[in-house]
């Protein structure tokens, strides 16, 4: 995925990026801002490093200050956020004031606002005018997907690029505006490569008490990150051959932790999970209890999800886990919902009335209200069948309602996961 | 939700308060940071604001360039990061650094590591003693739910919190020893109090125009943020009767836009509908196709969702829509899975074999592939089936795959909200 230049010198310095983002909402709790991390994945998709992200309230003088010093110390400033037809939008107006630059009526802003409006059908507010006061000698940044066109500045040696903040719109044009003048700027230097091993199972010093005294090779180094319940893994290297050491340190690590490696780079666990059923050709069902869609919804965010999932139940009644399950009102009466036989009976029901390939049942009390001294909080139990696989088990998980969820339903698909692996390769 | 001291004279400045997020993580793009947002949130409900964010990688020397810069321009800095075990965990030497100070091991800091391990029973690694290494002269943060503690500084004027990455953990730390040392330093100054109205199925310039020529009481100012499908309304002031005058804006906001706002304040429309669903007593079952589980995932994401829901069925094959909720083959081959037809079998068959007070189905193409020209990706129908009410309707929702299904979700939500108001109040 990163671009290689593998036969260029190794460059001193990097380009200097930084992101602004622009927004009450984001400082206030209401919203986290997503728009620094997908520009920070964009580039390191590409081999760029982001070094800076701030964040400030739609204060025309805050918007300003941060303009100013952050033009002063990177080259490269994407700017995202403030640039809607409202009257908190105040980016463009604080962008005229930072660099001194009267604000104009662009008249091709305005001519792609109208274009928009029309194409789409839609009746253009008067104040959607607004959104075409720029500052002057601005290059315009079309928008596809939004009404507010984007522009771009260059001040002194720093290239100022500006956003709108909603996610999607901002993504496609980071991806049509930014790279190609990164790439511009940036000539034959070779970029940062990366690898990010997503680790399941294991804590951050068990996975660095792994790797001690198993050196890795020169110049690659490693680095830690947190994706609950995921520990991210990340190995980098630059220069020439880049590509080739981290391919042997993958390896290495491979052979020290290779089982709890669930995804690699981009993808997430449910990607390795629906990558490995499409080859298998298997399909999956899924009952769900306390996980209450979580898997299945994760597993259905991917394209072409349809190609082996077959259903799901969301079975938080006793009733739905008799009807749809065939579990025995025996089993619900005697050992109760949360236990390891009405796990078991779930899956195994599923896949009788089914006839899928893979059945997958969780069931257990995710809190804050329904543990007992027997069967705290977090009490879980998870069961797998297939035609030549019955397992069930139970766990105890710590933390909050949301928490237990997630390890729940990551301790489902990692159970899949397994049991693929474990299973002959693939005739593909 | 605001702490409110009306009596108390309007200040003239709030406490400065920003945010160092620290973690080449936050900025490759592999995590989004919520801590910013978390805090923000945290500080908002008790009437603080937080005046800037910003994210610096694992790196020391701009760890120690943005701990100086901060410190030097706000009143109060909250770091979140960089605490854990490893090697890329530098926050602490790096806190040291900044502000001429000796790491030294810090023996009640090492206490409360020893004793987190011993508590937890877990082996503790001799790289955990690491975490013990703070700064001379800080005050110890205990960290109840996680192995690095925290620290405090105080430079000069500004007050230093130094809080692990982990959000659950910062969360934590951040209620128990923010708050506490916030309050102490603002004394009885007025906060701003706020209100956030979420509205669904109206653009922000739609909302403005609705809001022209209804001026809103004197100080009470507006705002707009947008979490997709959402837009959120915020009103604001500050000052002795601030919550009057919101009262009233927001009784006039009411009455323009009342049938679009589907939450307040920190509550999602699910949770609306959860509320609504409680108090008229009613049961819910869901039948998801093109959503895969989300309407499902996020109701249960409620603690407390068994009272009202009684089973979801994510029916992504036709013959599960056939077993599960009885959908005609005949449906299923003359009009397709795609169909209002099929939207609405879906709902009544599963409201008869179910007996559930009400069904929902969402069947639909989000893409990228299964579009054609008579159904392009984005056709989706829903259906409700009540004793009382059936109806069913198509949409054409435009967007990407992720945003389908969001906006899938967020109708089907919608739907059951509008039913459940436009039924008598409930007896409670």
């Amino acid at each position: 995925m990163a671009r290689m230049n593998p036969l260029a010198p190794e460059a001193d310095v990097d380009l200097d990026i930084a992101v602004l983002a622009i927004g009450d909402e984001l400082l206030n709790g209401e919203l986290a801002d997503t728009n620094t991390a997908a520009i920070g994945r964009l580039l390191n998709a590409h081999g760029y490093r982001l070094r800076e992200g701030r964040t400030v309230p739609d204060d025309e003088a805050a918007i300003i200050a941060a303009l100013r010093e952050l033009a002063s110390r990177h080259g490269v400033v994407a700017v995202t956020g403030g640039l809607g037809p409202t009257r908190d939008d105040l980016t463009a107006r604080a962008a005229a004031q930072a660099f001194d630059r009267p604000l104009v009526l662009n008249d091709e802003a305005l001519a792609l606002i109208r274009a928009f409006f029309r194409d789409h059908a839609l009746e253009m507010e008067p104040r959607n005018e607004k959104q075409a006061l720029l500052p002057q000698k601005c290059t315009v940044l079309p928008n596809p997907l939004g009404t507010a066109p984007g522009f771009l500045l260059q001040e002194g040696r720093c290239l100022l690029l500006f956003f709108p903040g909603v996610p999607v719109e901002m993504q496609a044009m980071a991806e049509a505006e930014l790279l190609p003048r990164l790439e511009a700027l940036s000539g034959d230097r070779p970029p940062q490569c990366e690898r990010i091993l997503k680790i399941f199972g294991l804590s951050e010093p068990r996975i660095e008490s792994l790797l001690d005294g198993q050196p890795l090779p020169t110049g690659v180094a490693i680095a830690f990150g947190v994706d609950f319940p995921l520990v991210h893994l990340k190995l980098r290297a630059r220069g020439e051959d880049a590509e080739e050491r981290l391919d042997q340190a993958e390896v290495l690590v491979q052979r020290r932790m290779g089982d709890f490696i669930v995804a690699r780079g981009r993808d997430t666990l449910a990607q390795t999970v629906a990558r490995l059923l499409t080859a298998h050709g298997l399909s999956l069902s899924l009952a769900e209890s306390c996980t209450g869609g979580l898997v299945a919804a994760w597993l259905t965010e991917i394209p072409g999800a349809s190609a082996f999932l077959e259903r799901g139940a969301v079975t938080y009644s006793n009733q739905a886990k008799n009807d749809w399950l065939g579990v025995s009102k025996r089993i619900l009466h005697e050992q109760g919902a949360v236990s390891e036989a009405c796990a078991r009976a779930m899956a195994t029901g599923l896949r009788q009335s089914t006839r899928t390939d893979i059945t997958v049942a969780v069931t257990g009390i995710a809190g804050p209200d329904g543990g007992t001294d027997e069967k705290p909080v977090g009490t879980v139990f998870i069961a797998l069948s297939a035609n030549d696989a019955e397992q069930a088990k139970g766990y105890r998980f710590g933390g909050n309602r949301e928490q237990i969820r997630k390890l729940s339903a990551c301790m489902a698909l990692e159970w899949i996961r397994r049991y693929l692996m474990e299973r002959a390769q693939p005739k593909s």
